[in-house]
């Protein structure tokens, strides 16, 4: 998946150093960050595992199944890094799985290409997401979450077999840019809900002392980032949007 | 899983040479039994996925996907293989799919703890069968089917889970036996399906010219041998045979 790095993304003026995690308030935001993470992760999984079966050959069912296997293969380092916070990954996984599987109960495909296009537009989202906010953390934990993101290998596969499909059936595009559309709109309904919650979530962004935060202004230009992303992800599918 | 090592399976006096491959007969053989291995860990992956939403917690959800994932993650070698031998690999596995289906269409688990002894008792039913052929290969396909039907982290999972859950209430162990009985009933019923079907495999017991093949005898042995583990792996889970 082309997932920017961090780099590209928030930039501290000042990083913010590993010892933050001794002040409780930024200790709970990263603990909620990494379970946020991971349950995505295995919800990704049982979700593809799920789209594989509208695989229209056993080939393409296997190539989805290992994305989803791939997608799971990053929640042990995730619930490693848990435990050593001293908590219990599922547990601190709870708050995160109501939301993220309205997420997916509101954009199961309809067919196999939605099903694609959701493999790689919504894990795109999500990723952008997660990436912009690692920028606000200390380089140990931003390493972790960007490493648990990155994922280059199947979207060649994706981009392949949709560009490919539409190029064959050229309606199918129209009805594809609108579905893309309409997982922007979800993944950002679900993500407010999750913001409204989630106090930490709130604090962390907000800064604290030793910790850069976001104004409005770099809320808004984050925003800018993330949907400009979006854009390129549908138009490398060759969706118009 | 605690699969027998070829060592303890079928010893050839002679072992077959790499260049058997050489023979078109022989080569056909191996062509099927990869594919079939293949295609068992693919439907193994998509069955314990499934299986998985049985779970009682999410944390043993994401244990049983973690199986299901690392059955997928062998079949990467199996088809590169295939590839190797000039075949396209889920062409060779079209033949297999329909008994490998049946099998898990007449197993399919009722609960929770029904899925957990499936996929230690009959993974280890499928492994062992593979291992005793593997006797009969040269060492290179030989090794090949060892490397990707063992597995031994996760049978931990399963006989602790089943032997707690059969302290705390007995009665399941009873059910759980007969479960075990109808796994094994199922898995020759359809392994014989295939060998009547398969001349390739056939002659391949039979043996040829520098291979070493199986007299009724030995045959019967390997029968021996294969309900013996069977029975030792009923008795791991604690559960009478």
């Amino acid at each position: 998946m082309t997932v920017p790095t961090p780099e590209d993304a928030l930039t501290s003026s000042a990083p913010v150093p590993d010892s933050a995690l001794a002040d409780e308030g930024y200790r709970a935001a990263v603990v909620d960050l990494l379970a946020a993470v991971a349950y995505g992760e295995i919800s990704a999984f049982e979700r593809l595992a799920e789209d594989a079966k509208l695989a229209p050959s056993l080939a393409d069912m296997v190539e989805l199944s290992t994305m989803a296997a791939a997608q799971l293969g990053h929640v042990v380092e995730l619930r490693e890094r848990l435990y050593a916070l001293g908590v219990d990954p599922f547990a601190a996984m709870e708050p995160f799985r109501t939301p993220i599987d309205e997420f997916h109960r509101h954009t199961a495909p309809a067919d196999w290409w939605e099903g694609l296009v959701k493999a790689y537009v919504g894990d795109g989202l999500a990723a952008d997401f997660y990436l912009e906010i690692a920028g606000l953390l200390d380089e140990s934990t931003a390493d972790l979450i960007t490493r648990t993101l990155t994922d280059v290998h199947h979207s060649e596969f994706v981009v392949g077999r949709v560009t490919k499909a539409i190029e064959a059936d050229p309606p199918l595009g129209g009805r594809l840019a609108l579905w893309g559309r309409r997982l922007m709109g979800e993944a950002l309904s679900q993500a407010q809900r999750v913001a409204a919650e989630r106090e930490s979530l709130l604090d962390l962004v907000a800064g604290g002392v030793g910790r850069p935060g976001l104004d409005l202004l770099e809320m808004g230009r984050m925003f800018t980032r993330m949907t400009e992303r979006h854009n390129q992800r549908m138009g490398t599918l060759g969706l118009a949007f």
